[in-house]
């Protein structure tokens, strides 16, 4: 028996080194499919052996569509879609075939992942955390010549925050205390009003957050949670995983994306119509993918239809040092709520904020926070047991989160380097976002809202007749067919409206304001290029 | 209208000032709360306004118990329970009452924290890691002084990898693919078998992996994961939270905690009897809480179990570098399924892999991966998906799950002080395992298996029938009766068995080995007396 299953493994190893090999040719085509995150075909991601065949009608595995769970089928997540997967195939066939196509790059304009596109991280945040990770530094000499005078102070009090100067401990659950205290001394210096580090769980970037409070939130599909569409999909990706309903509200497209508390109130009757208990409303601001920031008054009325009708208010407040015009201003939903006189009794209301966006861009480092006020201590202890399970976020992402709400400060060795490092990052986002906003209203039948905030344009493209026609043939939505045309005829990556939902009849793009600068002028010719061979070709 | 607005705004600046300056007192108390997580009461993370008298039944607010997610509310986990929280207290009332306790600290005990307790990590690592937070040094010629020239080495090659070198990216949902590869490659060196990097899903440590199975995998309470007891408390409350059905089996605590086929096919057959569809087998080699060490002819008999009834093969590999024994070694399942001649068409298999524990410890890094194999492409692609909503788990995790898989080797300018300081590590572990274990069996009408691996032990307590009423009358169980004690005599902290389950009318606590070699005997002395004269007031 034993020389049996011998003979059997030595026949396997050979076997899988077989389809090793064909699968590492495969894979070392694939080798840059880092550069850009998608949502792969199958095909893309599959291992050895499913490329000899397998599938799930002929697998004997137990394990098939059928069983799974419905609410993870349902799910959908646009952003890294259908598009991006062409995408990384077209880069891969780039580096083979280059004269093949009128473009020599794929420009990822799809995702809001700044320093892929190559920003530069702050160099202040970046010294805290090395010294952080490889603590050994601190005691060494030639540490002052290599780093600023304070971040080795930063690193020293945030060390000293930490239990045993343990940075490979895990914390508490909602983050280690110091931390939040200087989170709590931030949004304090933000707001006005007074921030409670009890009231802070850290996060490993803000989708776990939403992803807690949906889960807290939703039993079944009776309860709705309130969504902006346009959306950002992470909130009908949570929805749909925890089973509940999305109940959707309208942006004013015509009104620069305005939210209208008429609107909310009209979309809530009709849910409660249909038996839907809606348990939160959700506002994005500023604005993913609209790029709109809130006027103080219409934030006002929001606080005060929540309160009137029994809602949390969860607040995606991720873009709050993003905006670019001089005529808005970003205020928290906590501040407004209290300048009103709100306090912990009046108002449920949870702030996301995330280190991945902003000036710093720090996506891959996955930290971020909750703030939560105005729940019951019973229901906190519900929310704490919830951070619990995961043991705490990871360190290094709470560190950079407690860094970006207490930068360096006039004074400190590294304050004007800071300061010139983030205007640099943000006077250039601004002067991205105008110069795409201009272009893309340039285009026939296109007509772009300008980005206030945020990352992103999302023009409206009034396509015609026959491209809609085109489009139905070809089995695929309007937007996502002028993307694709788009993608292989120019290399830019954008996401079709479709994927975060839009007023029916009508079609637009995500599009990120994020390539460098050097590079905008080329992405507007190439963009108005396509632009009008699509038009000539599909006028009606 | 507006000054009414301003003058409330101010009475409630007034008021949450006056409040907050209380909360800071609080605060300032429960500052060293940090050193080890807990599952607090509510009292303990008040907020201020909770502090004013706000509970649930007096609220107008809109969240209640009743309308959560009964599913949240039925989720329980004990390692950060209520022994920890009253540890706390202690802890705190120490500083200001030094004598009224008959210990000078609280020894924490109760969770796989080794930094906490003053494990250092690996040097390399670090190295790396900073070297990768902070790029800019690599430019500077100091750095060759203050770095091993193979951490410097290692960085260039991983940044490399990454598109842009931009370690401030989200990646690949899956992981930076180039630090897949490392982890393949590690896995073949450990296995002696193929591994694909594209079957490696990188996470924010185990326990996003196992939430990520269990949701994939669980409709309804018709679906069940058999589970071994004792078993660690992250799968009872990730199958309560995904509304799933835990089916137990049970370990064979006689045989050292011998996992019986016989048992396995009971549990089974008993759960299919009541309509149950039992998805999966959840198995934990090395143990936690139990620590033992699988032997690979019983790990023969479980894959085909799990072949043959068609279940997934959850593997917690978590512990594959805890082995303490010379006469046990670790085998990884894969392994295991290869050898038998079992490839990606005969048996799903997941094994999860975390920083946090081995020599390494790194829990607050938060890195790890789970290899999946025997999924068709389609099931893949949904598993690809949920993985994508995350977008990607931290780039710092990623990292150090790559390093861990491929440390120095032999030759590297890191390769003696990386051996000098991981043996340290796992002989000093091994000590500690063994003194601890001879120690409590020494201990009258107390039992305890060897810790073959892991970071536990788990002694069985026979406590006499007084303490057993006792423990009724204080309504509490009996274990965590025996618990609560302890640490009021010794300042030791343990979880009581129950929050593990165990064989009903059996008691048990887990007890880590981690605390530092000076503090052992101390411990040995603390924990004897204490149980002396808990028998002694108890003893039938």
């Amino acid at each position: 028996m034993r020389r049996f299953v011998i003979g059997q493994a030595k026949n396997l190893i050979d076997q899988t080194r077989q389809a090793r090999h064909k699968s590492l040719r495969l894979l070392s085509l694939l080798a840059a499919s880092d550069s850009a995150p998608v949502l792969s075909s199958p095909r893309l991601f599959a291992s050895s052996s499913d490329m000899s065949g397998s599938d799930s009608s002929s697998s004997s595995l137990p394990v098939t569509l059928d069983s799974l769970n419905p609410k993870v089928l349902k799910c959908e997540y646009a952003v890294r879609g259908e598009i991006v997967n062409i995408a990384q195939k077209l880069q891969e066939d780039l580096k083979i075939n280059k004269d093949a196509y009128p473009f020599d790059e794929i420009i990822y304009c799809n995702i809001g992942n700044p320093q892929s596109l190559g920003q530069q991280p702050i160099t202040f945040f970046r010294e805290v955390l090395a010294l952080c990770s490889h603590t050994a530094l601190l005691d060494e000499s030639a540490t002052h010549g290599l780093f600023s005078s304070d971040s080795i102070d930063r690193a020293w009090k945030i060390l000293d925050q930490i239990p045993g100067k343990a940075t490979g401990a895990y914390s508490h659950s909602q983050g280690i205390k110091g931390l939040r205290d200087a989170i709590a001394a931030g949004i304090e210096a933000r707001d006005g009003f007074p921030a409670d580090p009890n009231d802070i769980f850290m996060t490993d970037g803000a989708s776990p957050g939403v992803h807690m409070m949906m889960q807290l939130l939703i039993s079944s599909e009776k309860d709705g949670i309130l969504c902006p569409i346009p959306q950002y999909p992470l909130y009908s990706a949570s929805i749909a995983l925890h089973g509940g309903s999305l109940v959707p509200y309208y942006l004013d497209e015509a009104s620069g994306w305005g939210l209208e508390i008429s609107e909310l109130k009209k979309q809530l009757q009709d849910a409660r119509s249909k038996g839907i208990t809606v348990r939160a409303l959700v506002v994005i601001n500023p604005g993913n993918p609209t790029g709109q920031v809130l006027a103080e008054e219409n934030q006002r009325e929001i606080v005060d239809f929540c309160k009137k009708e029994g809602l949390v208010l969860l607040a995606d407040e991720v873009y709050q040092e993003n905006v670019y015009v001089p005529d808005k201003k970003f205020h928290s939903f906590k501040k407004v709520a209290r300048s009103m006189g709100y306090g912990e009794k009046d108002v449920c209301l949870v702030s996301f904020q995330s280190i991945s966006k902003g000036y710093y861009g720090e996506c891959g480092k996955r930290g971020g926070y909750m703030e939560i006020t105005g729940f019951t201590s019973d229901v906190r202890a519900q929310i704490y047991k919830l951070a619990s399970v995961n043991l705490c976020s990871n360190i290094s992402g709470q560190i950079l989160a407690s860094l970006v709400m207490s930068p360096p400060k006039p004074g400190d060795d590294s304050y004007d380097s800071y300061i010139a490092e983030k205007e640099g990052i943000l006077s250039s986002l601004a002067k991205r976002a105008k110069t795409l906003e201009e272009a893309l209203n340039k285009l026939e039948g296109v007509t772009c809202n300008r980005a206030e905030g945020a990352m992103y344009l999302f023009p409206c493209i009034n396509l015609p007749q026959k491209a809609i026609a085109a489009a139905e043939a070809a089995k695929t939505a309007p937007d996502a067919f002028y993307c694709k045309r788009l993608l292989n005829a120019t290399g830019i990556v954008v996401v079709p409206g479709s994927g975060f939902r839009q007023v029916p009849g009508t079609w637009h793009f995500r599009c990120t304001i994020l390539p460098q600068e050097d590079k905008i002028p080329a992405i507007v010719n190439r963009l108005t290029e396509f632009h009008k061979s699509f038009m000539d070709e599909f006028r009606n």
